[in-house]
């Protein structure tokens, strides 16, 4: 996707070869009119997988995911990183290591809200080594959902989470994929 | 704003007389079109005002605040409730009691995307007794920016929240006014 190329050119850093800052238009500040290209993107690459709902991880996600819902005319969860009083009943849970964070947390969605005839795509900013995917993933199948497959924002080719998916049989489409950030500078797979 | 009081009543789960629980289309489930009436009409009360920027905070207020920037055609920065590794440089912070998870916490926002030619929306999902509000007035305050006012999804008018914003002279749209929660019910105020 050329847009979100050239923002990421122009807007990311590269703080490090394993860690890239789009803070500027994604994880802290949003571009609006760039998170609706980017879900009439992921809504094009899969229309007529029969996606009943959309499941994203708060809170970098919620922003692609939204905008994807809303053109593709279904609803958005996000799955929450802790419980709240709000939400203490029954839960589908499953714990993601997060290598930017360097511990383990909990991920939940309500079963109220995900069930067997739901036919599901996983929108989510980032695809790294693959952990909030994983437990995306094992909470659509605790829920008896099926997967049609995981739109990424942002994957970094370089590192595991990619060819984990791939082997497994997941249907993966990232809209930029970057293949290293060598020497301080992004470089795409394509 | 009519759609807005009828998915609540249909949807929304009175828990006590003080929690309204909206987790099928707002807290935790999203629904994308209803987001994005709500982004149209804060577009609508706000138009002319100057707005330049929209600051709501992680997670819950990042739905109906991207879909208001989309409308309004202006970014949208959320803060953010922990700092992670990638947004470890000077920020603007501004601690925030919460009375659902009965804790303190920090919010944060980069200096880099909020300065002093900022002209500010703030979108939050609720009010209630204002605590998160007042924090983001606090930083919006540091970064030097100015208020437009406020635009909130569900307002519980029987908390402190509203009448002290009122006191300070902000302005402060609410698309649903909650009277009360007592005997199960919602009372709209309107």
């Amino acid at each position: 996707m050329h847009a979100l190329q050239q923002k990421i050119r122009e807007e990311g850093i590269v703080l490090s070869e394993q860690v890239l800052k789009v803070d500027a238009f994604l994880n802290h500040q949003i571009d609006p009119q760039l998170m609706h290209a980017i879900g009439a993107e992921f809504a094009r690459r899969f229309e007529g997988t029969g996606v009943t709902k959309i499941v994203t991880l708060e809170a970098s996600g919620i922003a692609p995911a939204v905008m994807t819902g809303l053109i593709m005319g279904v609803p958005v969860i996000f799955a929450r990183k802790h419980a709240s009083l709000t939400l203490t009943e029954h839960l589908l849970v499953a714990e993601v290591y997060s290598f930017t964070k360097q511990h383990n947390s909990m991920v939940a969605i309500s079963p109220r809200h995900l069930g067997a005839d739901d036919h599901v795509l996983i929108i989510d900013d980032f695809l790294a080594n693959g952990r909030a995917a994983q437990a995306l993933i094992s909470i659509i199948q605790q829920a008896g959902a099926t997967l049609a497959g995981l739109g990424i924002v942002i994957e970094k080719s370089f590192q595991a989470g990619r060819a984990e998916l791939d082997a497994q049989g997941y249907r993966v489409e990232s809209l930029a994929r970057v293949s290293s950030l060598a020497s301080g500078r992004v470089t795409f797979l394509d």
